[in-house]
């Protein structure tokens, strides 16, 4: 168990914390929006899917968010999962005790806990703890969780796969920082590091939910049968580091040394996931959710800013973060006026269920 | 239920986070050595009171560390109640599955859990989670909680007594920042004060901790029949504050109105209120766990600084710090040097366990 907990191998770079104006707190907007549109999906997941019967001798539920950094948007997913559920439990005719709710809240170990918890809603209807780790590793006690959500964080991989930042191998992937333009090698690479983490992460659910219980996820990822194909940001922040590199402020070896560990798995690679696993059915699969809704430049720079900080910072250090995303603000207003945004990518709403074999 | 967790007359004072020069991680050296001299306890108490064969149907233990602060020390006093719980269940002969351990760290919302979850025990054997709120509201579900362990944390009330800063009260405390040596009405309305506070504490217990768990103790208070008298610190701090007062550093008013949140229980108060609830046996109770240690003036001089430097920053701000407690360690070696220690103040274990009866 401690060694499932605590692997070195993975990586973490969590969303910008504090409530400043670079925090994570205020630049999720977006990933909100995409909430917002789960929330019918989760409260009939809730009221068609969960076998509340089964568990609630107690009448305690307990609900996880893996990868939740710092609010708001996990208080106002909690909540809509904590109404449903009540409003479950009501409908059943389960009056004789109000049911009880223990809410664990997930991110990385580094994830700035002090803010999340300083802003917990005053009035929360449940019990509240955090869980630092990585939610590619066992998080929690055999079958304790009733339902686990999971929004806009699993397209964050463990770790950069190693081949791809490997001088002696054919997957090496020099002057990029993502797999969609690369040659066939980095992309697979990227796809046997995201199989990898699928199956840690399908395995320590699989021990934790109980039987029955439901595993939510909102998903940044791409269509079946699309190629993968890169995000106008991600270009615009490539493109800038490459300008860095050219002016001597970053080595080129230094770029060369760094790719970002996110994959965008379609619905049939969950599907497949999901069935070499075992112990989960898929219960409903919606792709329309939503794609990426980049409609004002300032605020997909803000929020671009927020999540992908860390990373950055933790590779070229803490002084380069103002100018390069200074250029990237500039750039991007440029790139957003005049390129039509790729639609590639999409995001996608999978509702798992524990099956009922242990 | 909302409004138990987060009752706004809960005033919080965290210990000094960080693991800076004056941090509590680098100054609890003191409240080490008593839960070291309690390690022996709490394993007989496990060993000998813990009715494990009704609630490990799913083989896992839920603890808590109710006002953990920030580390090392509740990692240790944590460490050594899983090995006292991994002991019993082999000797009780439950093989067959391997108990799991899921571990709350509790302070005050404020504490510093982004330091606490850094330094959390790599090859920890247990899943950890962070639960922010005072120990004076309920913080867990129904009977969650197998064990739960509270050191060196009790003596703070949940907030000063309001009849102390009344200047129209018969209980107004005018000069001084304790009640040790002040009129009755004064040590009457920090009586009443702790009855309060002990009466929302075991009431939230009885709630959370399953029939036949246990509640282990180790409380600074006084021994039954003493009055209650000053320590040395508070009254060196007291004498510190009254000469920066007289500078005009701080105000007359300003001093007046700052009182100590602290109440060193006896024995039988503690089993008075345990009657009162209703909802717990009092097993143990041992007073000669220790009296306070106090044998290297530097070291109380910084472990003081660590638990104090909150209450006091809250009322008097932070410009106040450095001086105060550069007076406060002069001050207090020449005391320390001249006077012998008061030992009224005393450590003592207790251990409660939840009665069947719900």
């Amino acid at each position: 168990m401690a060694a499932e907990q605590t692997s070195k191998t993975i990586e973490a770079y969590p969303m910008k914390g504090g409530d400043g104006v670079h925090s994570y707190a205020n630049n999720s907007s977006y990933q909100r929006e995409v909430i917002g549109s789960a929330k019918r999906l989760i409260t009939e997941a809730i009221a068609e899917k969960l076998d509340v019967d089964n568990f609630v001798s107690s009448y305690t539920y307990r609900i996880a968010d893996l990868g939740c950094s710092v609010g708001p948007n996990t208080f106002f997913a909690v909540q809509n999962i904590i109404e449903a559920l009540q409003f479950k439990h009501q409908r059943q005719g389960l009056h004789s005790q109000l049911p009880e709710f223990q809410v664990f809240f997930n991110d990385h170990m580094l994830n700035d806990f002090n803010t999340l918890f300083s802003s917990l809603p005053p009035n929360r209807e449940y019990y509240a703890a955090g869980v630092p780790g990585s939610f590619y590793s066992r998080l929690f006690p055999n079958a304790s969780l009733h339902f686990v959500f999971c929004s806009y964080s699993i397209h964050w991989l463990s770790k950069v796969p190693k081949p791809v930042v490997d001088k002696s191998s054919p997957a090496w992937n020099k002057g990029r920082i993502h797999y969609p333009n690369s040659n066939d090698e980095v992309v697979k690479a990227y796809q046997a590091q995201h199989t990898e983490d699928m199956e840690c992460f399908l395995h320590a659910r699989a021990k934790e939910v109980v039987c029955g219980g439901l595993v939510a996820l909102i998903i940044l990822g791409r269509p079946n049968g699309m190629l993968h194909s890169q995000s106008l940001t991600i270009g615009v922040l490539e493109s800038c580091l490459m300008d860095m590199a050219r002016k001597g402020i970053i080595s080129e070896e230094k770029l060369d040394s760094f790719n970002l560990p996110l994959y965008c798995m379609s619905p049939q690679e969950l599907e497949a996931a999901v069935d070499r696993n075992g112990y989960f059915s898929v219960e409903r699969i919606i792709t329309e959710l939503g794609t990426v809704p980049e409609t004002q430049s300032q605020k997909i720079s803000s929020n671009f800013r927020a999540a992908f900080e860390g990373v950055i910072m933790a590779h070229f250090g803490y002084e380069i973060l103002d100018e390069l995303f200074d250029s990237f603000g500039k750039k991007f207003e440029v790139e957003f006026m005049t390129k039509p945004m790729s639609g590639s990518s999409t995001i996608f709403f999978a509702l798992l269920k524990r099956k009922a074999t242990s």
